[in-house]
Protein backbone atom coordinates (compact mmCIF):
# COMPACT_ATOMS: atom_id res chain seq x y z
CA UNK A 1 0.00 0.00 0.00
CA UNK A 2 0.97 3.70 -1.01
CA UNK A 3 1.29 5.93 2.03
CA UNK A 4 -0.58 9.21 1.46
CA UNK A 5 0.44 11.63 -1.02
CA UNK A 6 1.73 14.97 0.84
CA UNK A 7 -0.34 17.42 0.27
CA UNK A 8 0.42 20.14 -2.30
CA UNK A 9 2.53 23.49 -0.22
CA UNK A 10 -0.04 25.54 -1.75
CA UNK A 11 -2.87 24.28 0.22
CA UNK A 12 -5.28 26.48 2.03
CA UNK A 13 -6.66 25.80 5.23
CA UNK A 14 -10.36 26.61 5.53
CA UNK A 15 -11.60 30.37 5.92
CA UNK A 16 -12.70 30.58 9.37
CA UNK A 17 -17.16 30.93 9.40
CA UNK A 18 -17.54 33.92 10.63
CA UNK A 19 -14.83 36.36 8.15
CA UNK A 20 -17.38 36.21 5.09
CA UNK A 21 -19.91 38.10 7.27
CA UNK A 22 -17.04 40.16 8.80
CA UNK A 23 -15.27 41.34 5.69
CA UNK A 24 -18.31 41.72 3.57
CA UNK A 25 -18.48 45.57 4.13
CA UNK A 26 -15.11 46.02 3.07
CA UNK A 27 -15.35 43.87 -0.22
CA UNK A 28 -15.36 45.93 -3.22
CA UNK A 29 -18.50 47.10 -5.81
CA UNK A 30 -18.05 48.57 -8.33
CA UNK A 31 -17.12 52.48 -8.40
CA UNK A 32 -17.99 54.85 -11.49
CA UNK A 33 -14.92 56.82 -11.62
CA UNK A 34 -11.79 54.57 -9.81
CA UNK A 35 -11.35 50.93 -9.19
CA UNK A 36 -12.46 50.31 -5.47
CA UNK A 37 -8.35 49.99 -3.83
CA UNK A 38 -8.13 48.01 -0.77
CA UNK A 39 -4.67 48.58 1.30
CA UNK A 40 -4.23 45.14 3.07
CA UNK A 41 -1.24 43.82 4.97
CA UNK A 42 -0.24 41.70 7.84
CA UNK A 43 1.86 43.78 10.58
CA UNK A 44 3.59 43.19 14.05
CA UNK A 45 2.44 44.61 17.10
CA UNK A 46 5.25 47.40 16.47
CA UNK A 47 4.14 48.27 12.83
CA UNK A 48 6.44 46.27 10.86
CA UNK A 49 5.69 44.09 7.79
CA UNK A 50 9.33 42.48 7.93
CA UNK A 51 11.94 41.80 10.42
CA UNK A 52 14.38 43.66 8.23
CA UNK A 53 14.33 44.77 4.39
CA UNK A 54 14.67 42.73 1.71
CA UNK A 55 13.61 39.70 3.98
CA UNK A 56 10.02 37.90 3.88
CA UNK A 57 9.03 37.48 7.40
CA UNK A 58 5.76 35.48 8.46
CA UNK A 59 3.80 36.82 10.57
CA UNK A 60 -0.03 35.89 10.14
CA UNK A 61 -1.70 33.04 10.84
CA UNK A 62 -2.50 30.31 8.51
CA UNK A 63 -6.12 31.15 8.35
CA UNK A 64 -5.10 35.18 7.94
CA UNK A 65 -3.28 33.58 4.88
CA UNK A 66 -5.85 31.71 3.91
CA UNK A 67 -8.03 35.10 4.17
CA UNK A 68 -5.77 36.95 1.95
CA UNK A 69 -6.51 34.55 -1.00
CA UNK A 70 -10.32 34.93 -0.04
CA UNK A 71 -10.13 38.81 -0.32
CA UNK A 72 -8.06 38.53 -3.52
CA UNK A 73 -10.83 36.31 -5.00
CA UNK A 74 -12.76 39.71 -4.82
CA UNK A 75 -10.15 41.79 -6.72
CA UNK A 76 -9.39 42.35 -10.44
CA UNK A 77 -6.17 43.05 -9.59
CA UNK A 78 -3.07 42.27 -6.97
CA UNK A 79 -0.71 45.26 -7.12
CA UNK A 80 2.68 45.32 -5.25
CA UNK A 81 6.07 47.78 -5.38
CA UNK A 82 9.06 46.47 -7.01
CA UNK A 83 10.62 46.53 -3.79
CA UNK A 84 8.13 43.56 -3.02
CA UNK A 85 8.69 41.81 -6.02
CA UNK A 86 11.95 41.61 -5.04
CA UNK A 87 12.65 41.05 -1.86
CA UNK A 88 9.96 38.25 -1.80
CA UNK A 89 9.98 36.54 -5.11
CA UNK A 90 5.47 36.56 -4.66
CA UNK A 91 3.31 33.98 -6.63
CA UNK A 92 0.73 36.52 -6.62
CA UNK A 93 -2.20 34.42 -7.50
CA UNK A 94 -5.49 33.28 -5.65
CA UNK A 95 -6.01 29.95 -4.47
CA UNK A 96 -9.02 30.21 -3.08
CA UNK A 97 -11.79 28.50 -4.36
CA UNK A 98 -15.47 29.13 -3.79
CA UNK A 99 -18.30 26.16 -4.88
CA UNK A 100 -15.30 24.97 -7.05
CA UNK A 101 -15.07 27.87 -8.69
CA UNK A 102 -11.45 30.01 -8.58
CA UNK A 103 -11.08 33.49 -9.66
CA UNK A 104 -7.73 34.46 -10.78
CA UNK A 105 -6.97 38.52 -10.21
CA UNK A 106 -4.07 39.61 -12.34
CA UNK A 107 -0.96 40.79 -10.65
CA UNK A 108 0.15 44.41 -11.26
CA UNK A 109 3.96 45.57 -10.15
CA UNK A 110 4.46 49.23 -9.75
CA UNK A 111 8.31 49.15 -11.31
CA UNK A 112 9.31 52.80 -12.30
CA UNK A 113 12.76 51.16 -13.32
CA UNK A 114 11.93 47.56 -14.18
CA UNK A 115 14.48 46.41 -11.59
CA UNK A 116 12.51 43.31 -10.94
CA UNK A 117 12.44 40.10 -13.69
CA UNK A 118 9.73 37.82 -14.75
CA UNK A 119 12.04 35.63 -15.54
CA UNK A 120 12.67 32.94 -13.56
CA UNK A 121 10.33 34.03 -10.52
CA UNK A 122 7.79 31.96 -9.32
CA UNK A 123 5.20 34.32 -10.80
CA UNK A 124 6.47 33.23 -14.18
CA UNK A 125 6.47 29.41 -12.73
CA UNK A 126 2.84 29.60 -12.49
CA UNK A 127 2.38 31.13 -15.28
CA UNK A 128 3.47 28.42 -17.12
CA UNK A 129 1.15 26.16 -15.11
CA UNK A 130 -1.56 28.23 -15.80
CA UNK A 131 -1.80 29.35 -11.84
CA UNK A 132 -1.54 32.77 -12.22
CA UNK A 133 -2.17 35.71 -14.83
CA UNK A 134 0.49 37.04 -16.62
CA UNK A 135 1.74 40.54 -14.85
CA UNK A 136 1.44 43.48 -16.08
CA UNK A 137 4.46 46.09 -15.44
CA UNK A 138 3.74 49.64 -14.51
CA UNK A 139 7.13 51.58 -15.91
CA UNK A 140 7.69 55.15 -16.46
CA UNK A 141 7.71 56.40 -19.71
CA UNK A 142 11.09 56.39 -21.50
CA UNK A 143 13.00 53.75 -19.78
CA UNK A 144 11.42 50.97 -22.22
CA UNK A 145 14.47 50.76 -24.40
CA UNK A 146 16.95 50.21 -21.94
CA UNK A 147 14.86 47.02 -20.52
CA UNK A 148 14.36 45.94 -24.13
CA UNK A 149 15.17 42.31 -23.12
CA UNK A 150 12.60 42.08 -20.20
CA UNK A 151 10.12 43.58 -21.99
CA UNK A 152 10.24 41.36 -25.18
CA UNK A 153 10.24 38.14 -22.70
CA UNK A 154 6.99 39.50 -20.88
CA UNK A 155 5.01 40.14 -23.93
CA UNK A 156 6.19 36.54 -25.23
CA UNK A 157 4.46 34.54 -22.37
CA UNK A 158 1.43 37.32 -22.58
CA UNK A 159 2.33 39.92 -19.72
CA UNK A 160 2.30 43.38 -20.65
CA UNK A 161 4.19 46.83 -19.33
CA UNK A 162 2.04 50.01 -19.24
CA UNK A 163 4.34 53.01 -19.36
CA UNK A 164 3.61 56.48 -17.32
CA UNK A 165 4.69 59.53 -17.29
CA UNK A 166 6.27 60.67 -14.26
CA UNK A 167 4.88 64.12 -12.63
CA UNK A 168 6.92 67.06 -11.94
CA UNK A 169 8.64 65.31 -8.73
CA UNK A 170 9.54 62.57 -10.96
CA UNK A 171 7.58 59.72 -9.46
CA UNK A 172 4.40 57.85 -10.91
CA UNK A 173 0.83 59.04 -9.69
CA UNK A 174 -1.25 56.88 -8.06
CA UNK A 175 -4.21 58.61 -9.64
CA UNK A 176 -2.84 57.94 -12.97
CA UNK A 177 -1.81 54.17 -11.89
CA UNK A 178 -5.27 53.54 -10.88
CA UNK A 179 -7.16 55.78 -13.60
CA UNK A 180 -5.24 53.54 -16.62
CA UNK A 181 -5.84 50.27 -15.00
CA UNK A 182 -9.71 51.18 -14.77
CA UNK A 183 -9.49 52.06 -18.34
CA UNK A 184 -7.53 48.80 -18.67
CA UNK A 185 -10.89 46.42 -17.31
CA UNK A 186 -9.24 46.42 -13.62
CA UNK A 187 -11.93 47.64 -11.57
CA UNK A 188 -11.05 46.80 -7.86
CA UNK A 189 -7.31 45.83 -6.67
CA UNK A 190 -6.18 45.02 -3.93
CA UNK A 191 -2.43 46.69 -2.95
CA UNK A 192 -0.39 44.55 -0.37
CA UNK A 193 2.36 46.15 0.04
CA UNK A 194 5.63 47.55 0.81
CA UNK A 195 5.80 50.04 3.36
CA UNK A 196 6.60 52.68 0.89
CA UNK A 197 3.74 52.21 -1.21
CA UNK A 198 1.56 51.61 1.87
CA UNK A 199 2.88 54.40 3.80
CA UNK A 200 2.36 56.79 0.46
CA UNK A 201 -1.31 55.34 0.02
CA UNK A 202 -2.34 55.63 3.76
CA UNK A 203 -1.54 59.53 3.30
CA UNK A 204 -3.21 60.18 0.37
CA UNK A 205 -7.02 61.37 -0.01
CA UNK A 206 -9.57 59.65 -2.21
CA UNK A 207 -7.80 56.47 -3.13
CA UNK A 208 -8.09 53.67 -0.36
CA UNK A 209 -11.57 52.36 -0.16
CA UNK A 210 -10.82 49.62 2.48
CA UNK A 211 -8.08 49.51 4.52
CA UNK A 212 -7.48 45.69 6.04
CA UNK A 213 -4.33 45.33 8.66
CA UNK A 214 -4.21 41.46 10.33
CA UNK A 215 -1.88 41.78 13.72
CA UNK A 216 0.52 39.32 14.70
CA UNK A 217 0.79 39.14 18.16
CA UNK A 218 4.82 39.09 18.17
CA UNK A 219 7.19 42.48 17.68
CA UNK A 220 10.08 42.77 14.95
CA UNK A 221 11.91 44.43 16.66
CA UNK A 222 13.04 48.25 15.62
CA UNK A 223 16.01 46.82 12.46
CA UNK A 224 12.50 45.93 11.21
CA UNK A 225 10.19 47.50 7.82
CA UNK A 226 8.48 50.10 9.15
CA UNK A 227 4.87 51.07 8.16
CA UNK A 228 3.66 54.65 9.63
CA UNK A 229 2.74 57.05 7.58
CA UNK A 230 4.07 61.03 7.27
CA UNK A 231 0.95 62.26 8.19
CA UNK A 232 -1.47 60.73 11.22
CA UNK A 233 -4.65 59.26 9.81
CA UNK A 234 -8.08 58.71 11.22
CA UNK A 235 -10.58 55.96 10.52
CA UNK A 236 -14.13 55.21 10.16
CA UNK A 237 -16.13 52.50 10.50
CA UNK A 238 -13.95 50.23 12.58
CA UNK A 239 -14.06 46.23 13.12
CA UNK A 240 -12.30 44.04 14.72
CA UNK A 241 -11.92 40.45 13.99
CA UNK A 242 -10.60 37.64 16.98
CA UNK A 243 -8.72 34.70 15.38
CA UNK A 244 -6.61 31.78 16.87
CA UNK A 245 -3.39 34.13 17.07
CA UNK A 246 -3.81 37.52 14.89
CA UNK A 247 -6.69 40.11 14.93
CA UNK A 248 -8.00 42.00 11.91
CA UNK A 249 -8.88 45.10 11.59
CA UNK A 250 -11.08 46.39 8.43
CA UNK A 251 -11.96 50.53 8.22
CA UNK A 252 -12.34 53.25 6.03
CA UNK A 253 -10.32 56.10 5.88
CA UNK A 254 -11.35 60.00 7.07
CA UNK A 255 -9.87 61.82 3.84
CA UNK B 1 -35.53 73.88 39.43
CA UNK B 2 -31.50 73.84 39.24
CA UNK B 3 -29.77 72.11 36.46
CA UNK B 4 -27.93 68.66 36.92
CA UNK B 5 -24.56 69.15 38.28
CA UNK B 6 -22.02 68.21 36.12
CA UNK B 7 -20.22 64.93 36.36
CA UNK B 8 -16.91 65.32 38.06
CA UNK B 9 -13.61 64.97 35.21
CA UNK B 10 -12.42 62.35 37.02
CA UNK B 11 -15.14 59.99 36.74
CA UNK B 12 -14.67 56.79 34.91
CA UNK B 13 -17.58 54.81 32.28
CA UNK B 14 -18.49 51.46 33.84
CA UNK B 15 -15.76 48.50 32.82
CA UNK B 16 -16.90 46.42 30.16
CA UNK B 17 -18.39 43.68 31.83
CA UNK B 18 -16.20 40.66 30.05
CA UNK B 19 -13.01 42.60 30.64
CA UNK B 20 -12.08 41.16 34.55
CA UNK B 21 -12.54 37.17 33.34
CA UNK B 22 -10.25 38.49 30.23
CA UNK B 23 -7.88 39.97 32.36
CA UNK B 24 -8.15 37.73 35.25
CA UNK B 25 -4.70 35.48 33.94
CA UNK B 26 -2.74 38.50 33.80
CA UNK B 27 -3.59 40.22 37.26
CA UNK B 28 -0.52 39.96 39.39
CA UNK B 29 -0.32 37.23 42.19
CA UNK B 30 2.74 36.87 44.79
CA UNK B 31 6.00 36.20 44.01
CA UNK B 32 8.62 35.14 45.70
CA UNK B 33 11.80 36.83 44.77
CA UNK B 34 10.31 39.68 42.58
CA UNK B 35 7.77 42.30 42.39
CA UNK B 36 5.05 40.95 39.71
CA UNK B 37 5.99 43.14 36.98
CA UNK B 38 2.46 44.40 34.15
CA UNK B 39 3.80 46.16 31.29
CA UNK B 40 1.32 48.57 29.77
CA UNK B 41 0.29 51.06 27.19
CA UNK B 42 -1.87 52.18 24.73
CA UNK B 43 -0.64 52.24 21.26
CA UNK B 44 -1.74 53.18 17.44
CA UNK B 45 -1.70 51.03 14.96
CA UNK B 46 1.86 52.47 13.72
CA UNK B 47 3.03 51.81 17.07
CA UNK B 48 3.19 55.24 18.26
CA UNK B 49 1.99 56.20 21.82
CA UNK B 50 1.85 59.86 21.30
CA UNK B 51 2.21 61.75 18.05
CA UNK B 52 5.02 64.01 19.07
CA UNK B 53 7.59 63.84 21.74
CA UNK B 54 6.44 65.63 25.04
CA UNK B 55 2.77 65.81 23.74
CA UNK B 56 0.18 63.97 25.31
CA UNK B 57 -1.94 61.87 22.61
CA UNK B 58 -5.34 60.62 23.44
CA UNK B 59 -5.39 57.19 21.86
CA UNK B 60 -8.08 54.65 23.64
CA UNK B 61 -11.15 54.79 24.04
CA UNK B 62 -12.83 56.06 27.73
CA UNK B 63 -13.47 52.36 28.50
CA UNK B 64 -10.15 51.13 28.01
CA UNK B 65 -8.98 54.30 30.35
CA UNK B 66 -11.58 52.51 32.98
CA UNK B 67 -9.23 49.22 32.16
CA UNK B 68 -6.46 50.97 33.27
CA UNK B 69 -7.94 51.78 36.63
CA UNK B 70 -8.84 48.67 37.42
CA UNK B 71 -5.75 47.40 36.76
CA UNK B 72 -3.97 50.29 38.54
CA UNK B 73 -6.38 49.08 41.50
CA UNK B 74 -4.75 45.45 41.40
CA UNK B 75 -0.88 46.80 41.59
CA UNK B 76 0.81 48.35 44.63
CA UNK B 77 2.62 50.89 42.53
CA UNK B 78 2.74 52.32 39.08
CA UNK B 79 6.13 53.32 37.55
CA UNK B 80 6.79 55.22 35.11
CA UNK B 81 10.15 57.60 33.51
CA UNK B 82 11.04 60.97 33.84
CA UNK B 83 10.31 61.53 30.32
CA UNK B 84 6.72 60.50 30.80
CA UNK B 85 6.35 62.43 34.03
CA UNK B 86 7.68 65.75 32.13
CA UNK B 87 5.35 65.44 29.16
CA UNK B 88 1.90 64.68 30.98
CA UNK B 89 1.96 65.47 34.58
CA UNK B 90 -0.04 62.61 34.73
CA UNK B 91 -2.16 61.60 37.78
CA UNK B 92 -1.53 58.45 39.03
CA UNK B 93 -4.05 57.68 41.12
CA UNK B 94 -6.31 54.94 40.67
CA UNK B 95 -9.96 56.03 40.64
CA UNK B 96 -11.84 52.64 39.87
CA UNK B 97 -13.34 51.37 42.84
CA UNK B 98 -14.76 47.99 43.12
CA UNK B 99 -17.47 47.10 46.27
CA UNK B 100 -16.85 50.62 47.12
CA UNK B 101 -13.77 50.61 48.03
CA UNK B 102 -10.48 52.30 46.41
CA UNK B 103 -7.09 50.72 46.51
CA UNK B 104 -4.45 53.43 45.76
CA UNK B 105 -1.32 52.22 44.13
CA UNK B 106 2.34 53.71 45.26
CA UNK B 107 3.43 56.28 42.00
CA UNK B 108 6.72 55.93 41.50
CA UNK B 109 9.19 57.48 39.11
CA UNK B 110 12.56 56.65 37.60
CA UNK B 111 13.82 59.83 37.57
CA UNK B 112 18.08 59.44 37.61
CA UNK B 113 18.38 62.79 37.96
CA UNK B 114 15.33 64.18 39.49
CA UNK B 115 14.21 66.74 36.65
CA UNK B 116 10.81 66.25 37.05
CA UNK B 117 9.24 68.38 39.71
CA UNK B 118 6.61 67.42 42.50
CA UNK B 119 5.82 71.03 43.51
CA UNK B 120 3.33 72.06 41.53
CA UNK B 121 1.99 68.87 39.84
CA UNK B 122 -0.94 67.42 39.17
CA UNK B 123 0.70 64.37 41.59
CA UNK B 124 1.05 66.84 44.33
CA UNK B 125 -2.47 68.66 43.93
CA UNK B 126 -4.10 64.92 44.02
CA UNK B 127 -2.12 64.05 47.45
CA UNK B 128 -2.57 67.57 48.95
CA UNK B 129 -6.53 66.32 48.46
CA UNK B 130 -5.67 63.00 49.35
CA UNK B 131 -6.57 61.11 46.37
CA UNK B 132 -3.09 59.67 45.24
CA UNK B 133 -0.24 58.29 47.40
CA UNK B 134 2.93 60.43 47.87
CA UNK B 135 4.98 59.58 45.11
CA UNK B 136 8.99 57.97 45.33
CA UNK B 137 11.66 59.01 42.94
CA UNK B 138 14.50 56.29 42.11
CA UNK B 139 17.23 58.42 41.61
CA UNK B 140 21.26 57.71 40.73
CA UNK B 141 22.99 57.76 44.25
CA UNK B 142 25.10 60.46 44.28
CA UNK B 143 22.61 63.30 42.79
CA UNK B 144 21.12 63.76 46.07
CA UNK B 145 22.79 67.20 47.33
CA UNK B 146 22.49 69.11 43.62
CA UNK B 147 18.28 69.00 44.16
CA UNK B 148 18.19 68.82 47.47
CA UNK B 149 15.50 71.57 47.64
CA UNK B 150 13.00 69.12 45.57
CA UNK B 151 14.15 66.30 47.92
CA UNK B 152 13.13 68.55 50.89
CA UNK B 153 9.71 69.39 49.48
CA UNK B 154 9.08 66.05 48.40
CA UNK B 155 9.70 64.60 52.12
CA UNK B 156 7.95 67.10 53.61
CA UNK B 157 4.69 66.16 51.89
CA UNK B 158 5.61 62.18 52.91
CA UNK B 159 6.98 61.27 49.59
CA UNK B 160 10.71 59.59 49.15
CA UNK B 161 13.57 59.51 47.12
CA UNK B 162 15.48 56.00 46.40
CA UNK B 163 18.88 56.31 45.60
CA UNK B 164 20.13 53.84 43.52
CA UNK B 165 23.95 53.32 42.03
CA UNK B 166 24.29 53.04 38.14
CA UNK B 167 26.08 50.20 36.32
CA UNK B 168 29.26 50.10 34.65
CA UNK B 169 27.24 51.58 31.43
CA UNK B 170 26.08 55.08 33.75
CA UNK B 171 22.49 53.25 33.53
CA UNK B 172 20.10 52.15 36.55
CA UNK B 173 19.70 48.73 36.57
CA UNK B 174 15.79 47.17 36.24
CA UNK B 175 16.55 44.47 38.51
CA UNK B 176 17.88 46.90 41.35
CA UNK B 177 15.30 49.26 41.20
CA UNK B 178 12.67 45.70 41.04
CA UNK B 179 14.42 44.53 44.05
CA UNK B 180 14.17 47.69 45.70
CA UNK B 181 10.64 48.41 45.60
CA UNK B 182 10.10 44.64 46.74
CA UNK B 183 12.38 45.35 49.81
CA UNK B 184 9.97 48.06 50.59
CA UNK B 185 6.92 46.24 50.28
CA UNK B 186 5.78 46.62 46.62
CA UNK B 187 4.87 43.46 45.25
CA UNK B 188 3.77 44.37 42.00
CA UNK B 189 3.80 47.32 39.52
CA UNK B 190 2.45 48.51 36.78
CA UNK B 191 4.58 49.87 33.88
CA UNK B 192 3.14 52.55 32.03
CA UNK B 193 6.00 54.35 30.24
CA UNK B 194 7.07 55.73 28.17
CA UNK B 195 8.62 54.03 25.23
CA UNK B 196 12.34 54.33 26.00
CA UNK B 197 11.17 51.96 29.58
CA UNK B 198 8.68 49.66 27.08
CA UNK B 199 11.27 49.25 24.97
CA UNK B 200 13.92 48.36 27.27
CA UNK B 201 11.67 46.27 29.37
CA UNK B 202 10.50 44.59 26.42
CA UNK B 203 14.37 43.03 25.43
CA UNK B 204 15.03 42.22 29.73
CA UNK B 205 14.53 38.40 30.07
CA UNK B 206 12.57 37.48 32.52
CA UNK B 207 11.17 40.71 34.26
CA UNK B 208 8.09 41.19 32.68
CA UNK B 209 5.10 38.74 34.19
CA UNK B 210 2.01 40.54 31.66
CA UNK B 211 1.72 42.34 28.88
CA UNK B 212 -1.31 44.19 28.18
CA UNK B 213 -1.38 46.16 24.92
CA UNK B 214 -4.39 48.69 23.99
CA UNK B 215 -4.30 49.47 20.36
CA UNK B 216 -6.51 52.37 18.90
CA UNK B 217 -7.63 52.39 15.26
CA UNK B 218 -5.39 55.44 14.39
CA UNK B 219 -2.05 56.23 12.71
CA UNK B 220 -0.22 58.89 14.49
CA UNK B 221 2.08 59.22 11.87
CA UNK B 222 6.28 58.66 11.76
CA UNK B 223 7.07 61.23 13.61
CA UNK B 224 4.94 60.02 16.65
CA UNK B 225 7.22 58.45 19.75
CA UNK B 226 7.45 55.03 18.63
CA UNK B 227 6.76 51.58 20.28
CA UNK B 228 9.57 49.43 19.14
CA UNK B 229 12.25 46.98 21.00
CA UNK B 230 15.80 47.05 19.52
CA UNK B 231 15.66 42.72 19.10
CA UNK B 232 12.40 41.18 18.16
CA UNK B 233 10.28 39.18 21.13
CA UNK B 234 8.20 36.16 21.13
CA UNK B 235 4.78 36.48 22.52
CA UNK B 236 2.71 33.10 24.36
CA UNK B 237 -1.04 32.98 26.04
CA UNK B 238 -1.65 35.37 23.42
CA UNK B 239 -5.64 37.14 24.27
CA UNK B 240 -7.31 39.72 22.25
CA UNK B 241 -10.71 41.63 23.22
CA UNK B 242 -12.61 43.83 21.20
CA UNK B 243 -14.17 46.92 22.48
CA UNK B 244 -16.31 49.54 21.13
CA UNK B 245 -13.26 50.68 19.54
CA UNK B 246 -9.90 49.64 20.43
CA UNK B 247 -8.74 46.15 20.94
CA UNK B 248 -6.52 45.14 24.18
CA UNK B 249 -3.86 42.49 23.95
CA UNK B 250 -2.85 40.14 26.42
CA UNK B 251 0.41 37.89 26.49
CA UNK B 252 3.16 36.80 28.22
CA UNK B 253 6.67 36.61 26.80
CA UNK B 254 8.68 34.52 26.06
CA UNK B 255 12.79 34.68 27.32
Amino acid sequence: MSSPLPKPSSSLIPLPKDLPEFLAPFIPRLLNCKPFITLTYAQSLDSRIAAKKGERTTISHLETKTMTHYLRSHHDGILIGSGTALADDPGLNCRFKENGNQHTPRPIIVDPLFRWDFKGSKLQELVMKGESLEPWIIVAAGIEEKVQDKIEFLEKLGGKVIPLNLDSNNKLKWEDIFLTLKINGIDSIMVEGGAKIINQLLNSQGIVDSLIITIGPCFLGDQGVEVSPPQGVKLRNVHWWKGVQDTVMCANLID
